[in-house]
């Protein structure tokens, strides 16, 4: 494969040559917004999805989106192509760009965005990601609206997941400061009690998922049981299956939270394979 | 004036050419720390304290600074020179670099460090900046040890200065989620009851701004009766005067929160005269 090509503020241009100025409110703030897609056979999946809440993010932190989006979606499949890749992730970027000193966004007005796009593997559909996750010490404020975004504040998610290698676990969890079950540094969480399917409100400090969405979507078409509810971690060493959700492995079995097995469940096959063949 | 330089990484450049990685964690993840300092005579003003606190939120990050301390001020001084600025502002930006796809830091390891000065006028001595502020909607993590370092996940402070905009208030306070007072967008707060000086404890969601510091010592100097104590909003209507304290402004004499009146107190004249001449 030739090396790769990003895409930034209208031009494809090579990885040494993606740059952004140190004074872009992206690098001194975080001040943006992103998007992990997964890419399936040259195309991006669930693209109005996450287009969907870009536009959503973007307005809440009133952020212009410099591309159309027809535009947007022809120049990620050009991307995807001069990359030459086949199964991968893409991410976009959003930031505010440049402006005055300070915080007020008021008069930064010219936003950057950026995409790049990876290769990576396609998930198995017959076998979820078997992962051993811990319950992190980073707490996130209840009732955050942020949280639900795919913000560029990442921070508190980066320590989170520090804390999971220094356990050499694959990942942690998150609390709210209410003390209950947020979702882990990079995927939304859901249990089993009963072959009743739970997972935390968005309140609790959830990312809206796509993934997580589409999990809510597919337990109906097959009549699961689901409740959105707060949990504290006691609640899910009882559990009957914990599984996260995220864009680029589909459903993930956790095997063990803080060193303590967890069963598997007939749904998390299940959920994981109509997720990925659908 | 000759256009800026700015120092990025070991060499000077102009800004135009003063530029990042859009793969920079930085501008990815917000992953990174700054510091603002006030530049007076040409010289960066409270140097030691403002490295002292970026190495510890280095080290609670566990980002390596990639440049030694003295040649650090060596260069600082430097930029500040061929910029010609007598009074401006000094920004230092530290990021974790580029790394390897998703939020572990672990095999990220070659930092970012960049470097910029704008001039700015030297504040009057004599007579703090007055201001009208607001209290915010935004809420952040009680107990959370980031807020205390100037990370660059700086989206809760940019929400709530754009709420301060939207009111035409000059700044606004962040709660923390135990509806305590944490801090305003941009500077550390201070308020006044029966001669008694009054600030929020760090665990509330402050920063350990350098200017509050520094307000703490001269207090003792004057023998002013000091507590740190949070505070619910509704306590400072009824204060005696309440203050902000910034690197940039020295102190700033509050003169409306949520459009009521506060009084003028003493403390406010002689602890900003203190601030500017020592």
């Amino acid at each position: 494969m030739s090396s790769p090509v990003l895409w930034l503020n209208g031009r494809l241009l090579p990885a040494h040559a993606a740059l952004v100025s140190v004074l872009d409110r992206g690098f001194l703030y975080g001040d943006g917004l992103f998007e992990t897609v997964r890419v399936a056979n040259a195309e991006p999946l669930c693209w109005t999805r996450h287009l969907a809440r870009l536009q959503q993010g973007a307005a809440f932190l009133r952020i212009p989106i410099p591309c159309p989006a027809d535009e947007l979606f022809f120049q990620t499949l050009q991307l995807i192509r001069k990359n030459q890749i086949t199964s991968g992730i893409l991410r976009i970027t959003l930031s505010r760009g440049t402006g005055p000193r300070g915080y007020s966004p008021r008069d930064a007005t010219r936003p950057s965005l950026a995409i790049s796009v990876t290769p990576a593997p396609e998930p198995d559909p017959l076998h979820p990601a078997r992962w051993q996750i811990i319950t992190s010490r980073v707490r996130v404020a209840a009732g955050d609206p942020l949280t639900r975004f795919k913000t560029c504040n990442r921070l508190p998610y980066i320590l989170a997941r520090a804390q999971a290698d220094d356990a050499s676990a694959n990942d942690a969890l998150l609390l709210n400061t209410d003390g209950h079950v947020a979702e882990s540094s990079c995927a939304n969480l859901f249990w089993i009690e009963n072959n009743r399917l739970l997972t935390p409100p968005l309140e609790c400090g959830a990312l809206d998922g796509i993934t997580r969405a589409r999990v809510l979507e597919l337990a109906a078409i097959l009549r699961i049981d689901t409740r959105q509810e707060p949990a504290t971690p006691d609640r899910l060493f009882h559990c009957h299956g914990l599984f996260l959700t995220l864009t680029t492995l589909g459903l993930v079995h956790v095997v063990s939270l803080d060193h303590q097995p967890l069963p598997d469940h007939p749904f998390l096959a299940q959920l994981h394979n109509a997720l990925l063949t659908r």
